[in-house]
């Protein structure tokens, strides 16, 4: 039998509101974006589209925009699940502690549209990449802190005769958090250069946190995943609205506000809802993606400044490469050479004393295996990896985790 | 004798903690602003000084760094006047409505700096000005309906035999905050134009602000204006930090984002520590130069596009003139001219079918004073008329506020 509460005025009310407020923020940014690209391009917002012949204005940081359409929505939505109840009748620590988080969330989001955007005007330096998101998660943390603090985390079960079954963390659980909001939003920023990818990708990842907060609506915390809701449904809808002006070929691009905004997001809902392994899981392409390039992030093997992929005569992407000379890696530089080869995840040709692979990164390492594509079909793809890999999340998620864990997950 | 909360640790320990880090991230910008300067230039925001010989580039919207400062202070003040009490110690309502008041403050303020950041990089248009601020405060007033929603005002003793002693407001109450914002804000963006003038005058409001905090720590309501002390002591600081640029000669412009900033700050300590009318009498100067501003405002008489003063060859400011002729001008436009020049608070000369006019700004009115003026020294000139509107304003609060009021106004 279903549980009582999912025939609740309580559960749905909330969540149907929230959705109107988000189509109808989705149809006013479709209206808005076009308006505004013009004064973009004239602020000096804009970039040329690489994998393009025309050399076209296009207009930058658009994210900006659906940043600022999901925060009306979430602004106009702040008194309905709350109503006036909170000083009127006995005041429940519960709906207080809910509010609060609302709002600090919003706070956090908010600060990182605001630090994003001024790095996309501004073009701050790749160290405040780390910074940034770090500075906008502290409203966050410090609220966590003040509020909930509870920083012990569940030990899976082959490692509870070390660790005991929970594990109070303390202030590392803090560090945790922070370098998860640091994660998220690099993650989305390093997996990106084809048309309609950023917010492609985040779209997928946030509809996955969307059926996982609609299976466990089911469960007992399902307060946790409705608030989660509140903020993935209009994270949605605005993003969606920004992709259709974003997908190939794009007329705005989505920039690194976009990316900063949406880490942010997924990294509240994670921590808030106490979730965030979950939300990891949903990042594996772009996990896999990190891992594939730390060996030129980490300078290992050189790394020129775009590794996006290359435009043929034909009109396709093709992988594109770092040529250099043997002697310019070290003994670990030919180990992974090696060992990429071996596996046979890299292409790698010897000319001489120089030696060509392609850029690694998860884009080209499909074009390797499936290309030349055309630009429209290299991000479908690259979509389909991450439908794909949400499939694998569940599995996890669900069949696997009752092998590590004995207490329901959140 | 004095009451037992002014000798208690809870009143000065966060005001001594907030004070200590106000400090540091005033020596911060101080660092920061200077290396920050080259890449505003390089991003397109920057502005040529029209009161000065150079044309040389000053990077502009410099309101945002020191907004950004600002948020960081309070970011890392959250803890400290809550310290983990909230959920621990039996929860008192009032603990958790001040700390939602907090975040959500914040959260306008936030949000305010995003809008007018955009604003200064997109070149927004006028009509924006009234928008953005009321976006902004969105989220205070959803926590204000949601948390208090106390919407009666204390009607002044000559009118209460016709609308009783208190006036439920109801939803004209939240229509009363949205304007204080915008008025707020615009207020001190029409009073610009010269050198420093519009951190100067932040600054001047904002000490007056805490001054009246401080006379009325003593009262019964003091913690309100702690709360308010919470906000202006690092507005102050940070503001600081960004005059000492600002000051003539300008190295670096403040933008419409930092008026954004200042006029939201006092907004929301207006509004939540229930001193709306008291902070609109440190707007004295504001409110004169909007009345005097409305004939060129509404197009009574015509308005150019810049009315700041103007440079002689001998480098002092004189009052900018508009020309125009005897007809281009309605019968209103005709009895206003009269009337200012009955009072002469406006320099008009009639030539043949001409009428030139001063341009009616607050700057002007005292180079048609005291001028022509150097232009640091107009700048003191307003800052004193600012410093002398301020004991007008506490002699209006304290003494006469008896005449009106016949409880203790807060």
């Amino acid at each position: 039998m279903m549980p009582e509460h999912l025939y609740s005025w309580e559960l749905w009310f909330p969540l149907v509101i929230n959705l109107i407020l988000s189509i109808f923020f989705y149809f006013s940014s479709l209206k808005l974006i076009p308006t505004l690209a013009p004064a973009f391009i004239k602020a000096n917002l804009f970039g040329m589209d690489m994998n393009k012949t025309s050399k076209e204005k296009i207009p930058e940081a658009f994210g900006v925009v659906s940043g600022c359409m999901f925060l009306l929505t979430m602004f106009l939505f702040i008194p309905v699940p709350f109503g006036q109840i909170i000083l009127n009748n006995g005041t429940t620590s519960f709906l207080y502690s809910e509010f609060i988080k609302l709002i600090a969330a919003l706070l956090s989001i908010c600060c990182m549209l605001l630090l994003g955007f001024a790095d996309d005007v501004i073009d701050l330096r790749w160290k405040h990449k780390l910074l940034l998101p770090t500075v906008a998660s502290l409203p966050l943390l410090m609220v966590y802190y003040v509020t909930f603090n509870s920083t012990s985390v569940v030990i899976p079960k082959p490692f509870q005769p070390w660790f005991g079954r929970l594990l109070n963390l303390g202030v590392f659980y803090y560090v945790y958090m922070g370098m998860l909001a640091v994660f998220c939003t690099n993650a989305i920023n390093i997996l990106a250069g084809v048309n309609g990818l950023e917010a492609g990708q985040s779209v997928i990842i946030a509809i996955s946190i969307m059926l996982f907060n609609l299976c466990e609506l089911a469960g007992e915390l399902w307060r946790t995943h409705q608030f989660s809701l509140y903020f993935i449904i209009p994270f949605i809808f605005s993003t969606l609205g920004l992709l259709k002006y974003n997908w190939y070929p794009s007329r705005v691009f989505v920039g690194d506000t976009f990316c900063y905004f949406a880490g942010m997001t997924f990294a509240v809902v994670g921590i808030l809802g106490h979730f965030s392994k979950t939300v990891l899981l949903f990042f594996l392409p772009q996990i896999a993606n990190f891992l594939y390039s730390t060996p030129q992030l980490f300078h290992v093997i050189p790394c020129p400044r775009h590794r996006i992929p290359k435009l043929s005569k034909a009109g396709f992407l093709e992988p594109s490469t770092v040529q250099f000379s043997v002697n310019e890696i070290g003994v670990l530089g030919h180990l992974v050479l090696k060992l990429f080869d071996k596996l046979s995840i890299a292409k790698i040709r010897y000319e001489g004393k120089n030696i060509v692979t392609n850029n690694l990164t998860l884009i080209n390492f499909l074009l390797i295996k499936f290309g030349p594509l055309h630009e429209s079909h290299l991000t479908i793809a690259l979509l389909c990896v991450q439908v794909l890999c949400t499939g694998v999340a569940f599995i996890i998620r669900y069949p696997l985790a009752s092998l590590f864990y004995d207490i329901p997950l959140s």
